[in-house]
């Protein structure tokens, strides 16, 4: 029996999946540069390249939580009650994005 | 009378003022650089500077409607029944900003 | 005769040029954007949508200076013997880029 | 003995050494966030926080690979008579960064 006093705003089973699956892939990426710093002839730009790929993965791993959370709980705030809480929360994130 | 058939989102009269108060001053701040440019003997990292204020005041203005859209339009849009378009729209804008 | 202690870094006419037609047009946009936000039925996402093409043409901008200054300044600043101050001032302007 | 015309361009012992740390520490956060993701309570704003935090992080990264490449090759280029490729390849980099 759900209490909907007590109800939890969570991320989507498939979102989560989908953003585990990312991150072990970024993870294995940062495990990549690390291995390519061990090589003491690296060239400064060849790391920045690795760097900016690893970046642009994160960015993704953000949309796909993003557009989970504007689905599942920003659209239905005002339904909820807490339209004020989810909108300040997700300025925070976004205003320096 | 409200005919909410063909209720129009619209960009509230507050953030709308505000909005326009930011870009005129950004558009001020444009054309000082303009005049920068005219001085043949002006140096690309001053220009580096003010283009980059005028960024961050532009992100400003964004942040200005953003907050606004999510507030008046994002978080009804469950009960207003176009919640996959709003989620739509708006992950375009965000997905690369 | 050039006097080398007091030879000045200045922004290539080329870039100058290109730089001021490019915030031309950059000024002609943002007051596009003035005149869409006297529509008082103005919707918040086409507005987001302006300003975030302003900001790709912004990021443009800057983008030519920045490579001009590379090319005119940055590359010869051993020679020049002000290395230092080229890297210090040029990372202020790239870290939070 | 140096061969001048193999001379290679290296990311430098302490950058790399940095470049490492801060790496290490990166891979330790990107762990603790699928630790978070095994939690099928996680809340998104949560998870948008700590992958806004490794973006942060890595962004430090390339920051001190870029300023060591600026001091140590980009500002010597003419000397070394590469400066073409130097400006090409790092404007690649900094484009969309």
């Amino acid at each position: 029996m759900a209490d909907p006093c007590c109800e939890q705003l969570r991320l989507s089973e498939q979102s989560r999946a989908e953003a585990r699956r990312r991150l072990l892939s970024i993870r294995g990426h940062v495990e990549g540069i690390l291995r390519m710093l061990e090589n003491e002839d690296i060239y400064c730009v060849d790391v920045l390249r690795q760097v900016k790929a690893v970046d642009g993965a994160l960015r993704k791993v953000s949309n796909v939580i993003l557009r989970s959370h504007l689905k599942d709980h920003v659209v239905s705030a005002t339904q909820r009650g807490d339209a004020d809480e989810i909108v300040d929360e997700l300025m925070e994130i976004l205003k320096y994005r």
